[in-house]
């Protein structure tokens, strides 16, 4: 009997199962396509502990009992395909991991329908991409705490680990939290590669500094407090010469695509009333860089002033790193808050600790930042916001002068930095005792009655006032 | 027989058979609270050519063919129920005008319900508030253009009227195109109320001016080519008094509601991958001035710059004027963008200038500025872009250093402009031939494999390169 059944044998399904066989555990896999699962025994999984069923029924029936099914299919239709030729072969107590990116709302549904014939699932974020997937993923593990407990050995095994050997991969939640946290982890993606970008523009097109002067900038900030595999990714990429001899990046197109885990993000932030601006903005860059052809339009028609850079270069970059620090507090702080309002309003009982420590390797956003994440939550589980924590507040607040510096100066000088003005923004408002929505209420009850709440007077007791026939000074 | 029926006597709905029946038609109104009815009847309604039936058979009964009802209830479930049991008792050939807010894909959905049957909905956007409704509102007819023909008489005389006597309102498309523009209206007028209160945000915490002084300068507004109904009503708002002397809305709580329809203006330009970045600042805008004891905890703990404006405050405000006019121009242009998608995605034959026609009047976003955009339109139907148009370009052109000035000011004084910020970004962003797109998608190819376009060679040739296997200068 082998230990673990595996759906679904793309790129991401056979790194799976290489890197699950490598810890010892023997594997049965499944595809419909028949000539992939030959290739891929015949290549990759040659004399491993990896055989393939020909139907899903040989599958089930190879299977240790509980029988434990990682799915990695595409998310949405064929994961209910997959579900509903399956489930009726499985028995009470077997579990399906569904490894994809569903949307956290069919994951609720389907745990719902599945463990309503006594199967379990477990919606089951992976991320790391492909080399992840073989060398040790980041796993955000949802669903039922029982099922859990029976997979935790192979998935904790197979996990990516930080320096202490704690593995990447705990429990996360009931039924849609994996898949959400997963969902809010792929929206930091997101908010992390666009301030990114914002840096690498202003040094290009303010500064002025060439691709191997910001790859040397890049490679730098990599060993300090931005250590992380994106800013390592981004000096490396800076490096890389096309066959001309020139940088290769600046030959790629500036259209960005999306498979729709960061929309899914900031969606859901608009639903529950939680301000993810940073996300979003991210998002929406991406939109308006597919917008091309109408962007070289507009750029031959819409004037700006020329970037005029005075001062210290050096210096600048130096703000540049700040205010890219700073903004991804912003983005942090932002997603952890939409995290604990989901708990709120789906009954989880999430660990942000142990959220920080799951992403902390073996994902696209695995940085050293995150331990410091870690460390805030682990000295105070109940923190509202990671702005408040000490470390955090006071890195912030050593940033700002840069961060405003760099925020003020691009908007000078005509350069688009929607995701750093957006988190500076968020910042001024959210530590704002008083905003400017005083005067929206009263707008509001002006033209349509919708009564405001007063300053003097306790929460909850609302009031109108007949705005246009009151005496007032015209 | 009556002309027209009417269900759900609400202070909408009583105004709105007021305004029917002051045209010279007849009025049978239903409501299942016969009390609310009969005080209505016995009081504003009274000796009016309207009268109301016992049943919903009474109402069909009572009405001339093909029977003309227009539903003002809650959108969502209690216009479904009010279908639900209206439509078995009509003909062929009966129209229903549901006159809520409801979710354009609903009206989609139910116009194909109910064309099946042979029964015509008109999803119709009613704006102007109370008074409105009364006195003539701003309307947006969606749906079968026959069925538009046979109650267009009704609704153009009771419409508001621009000064040369055209009625707001105009049929907009088939099916849901009526409720999307409606909620684009809604989404827009979002992002205006935001604009104006940072424009007041910023005098007031930044150039430490006092209401009166406001009140002068927004009544000053609404004389130039700001002149719109939400700058007068700030204006006529910053004058009043409460009873102790001070301006009322200063004693207001700075906690905004929202009814949601910002939120599906939002979430649909997200779906649709249109960057609507100013409305949506707006909407969180709402949500962050909510978070009000969060707000008031972090005010306590984290620092920012002590506001120290240094110039002169009268140009200072010239500047605020401009940044604000600048920013709504942004707002309309990716308010117009969104409908130009939708009018793809749905089929829709929009007519764009006759929308800025019919907000033009009788809605809460009623600006002289609607004009200019009907101009545009007008002078080119296929304008793809309203930043694009002569006027606008130009207006933003010479609006910009003032702009840029005012966003860059507040950065650095840690004042809270995130509509104006985000439109300057989008300006920026717009007119940039070239945006760091390319570093984004060298990341995604990197760690993702997602394959990338070059700008030297056609698009739709994808391009991978093994980053971590390449000679580079590590």
């Amino acid at each position: 009997m082998k230990s673990i059944g595996l759906i679904g044998v793309g790129v991401m399904g056979q790194n799976l199962a290489l890197n699950i066989e490598s810890k010892g555990y023997s594997v049965e896999v499944y595809d419909l396509d028949r000539e992939k699962v030959n290739n891929y025994l015949n290549s990759k999984a040659r004399s491993k502990n990896i055989s393939a069923a020909g139907t899903l029924e040989e599958l089930v029936a190879s299977l240790e009992k509980p029988r434990k099914i990682i799915m990695m299919v595409n998310a949405g239709k064929p994961v209910d395909n997959v579900i509903d030729s399956l489930a009726p072969l499985l028995e009470k107590g077997d579990i399906i991991i569904d490894g994809g990116n569903s949307n956290f709302h069919d994951t609720i549904r389907r745990s719902k329908d599945l463990e309503a014939r006594g199967i379990f699932l477990l919606g089951t974020g992976v991320s790391g991409g492909e080399e992840g997937a073989l060398k040790g993923p980041s796993l955000m593990p949802g669903g039922s705490y029982e099922a859990w407990e029976k997979v935790k050995p192979i998935l904790q095994a197979i996990a990516a680990k930080v320096e202490d050997g704690t593995p990447c991969c705990d429990y996360i939640g009931e039924n849609g939290a994996g898949h959400f946290v997963k969902m809010v982890h792929n929206g930091i993606e997101y908010g992390d590669m666009q301030l990114i970008t914002e840096a690498y523009f202003i040094m290009k097109n303010l500064l002025g500094l060439s691709d191997d002067e910001m790859h040397d900038i890049f490679t730098e900030w990599n060993r300090g407090e931005l250590d992380s595999y994106l800013i390592e990714i981004t000096g490396n990429i800076l490096a890389v010469k096309d066959d001309d001899g020139t940088p290769l990046v600046e030959k790629i197109l500036d259209t960005a695509g999306q498979k729709g885990t960061g929309k899914w993000t900031a969606i859901t932030s608009l639903e529950m009333g939680i301000p993810l601006t940073l996300i979003t903005e991210a998002v929406y860059a991406r939109t308006l860089s597919a917008m091309k052809e109408e962007r070289v339009n507009a750029s031959k028609i819409l004037k700006g002033p020329a970037p005029n850079f005075k001062g210290d270069k050096k210096e600048f970059v130096e703000d540049i790193k700040e205010a890219l620090y700073a903004s991804k507090i912003i983005s942090y702080s932002q997603g952890f808050l939409l995290m604990r309002e989901a708990a709120k309003e789906y009954g989880w009982n999430l660990n942000y600790g142990g959220i920080a420590l799951v992403w902390r390797g073996g994902c696209i956003i695995r940085s050293k930042f995150l331990s410091k994440i870690k460390e805030a939550f682990d000295s105070n589980p109940n923190l509202s916001n990671l702005l408040l924590d000490s470390f955090f507040k006071e890195k912030i607040e050593k940033a700002q002068s840069s961060w405003r510096k760099v925020v003020a100066t691009a908007a000078l000088n005509g350069i688009w930095t929607p995701a750093m003005s957006a988190a500076l923004n968020y910042y001024d408002g959210y530590r704002s005792e008083r905003l400017p929505a005083n005067l929206l209420q009263a707008q509001r009850d002006y033209f349509g009655a919708h009564t405001y709440e007063r300053t003097d007077k306790p929460r909850g007791e609302f009031f109108h006032t007949d705005w246009v026939n009151l005496p007032n000074k015209n």
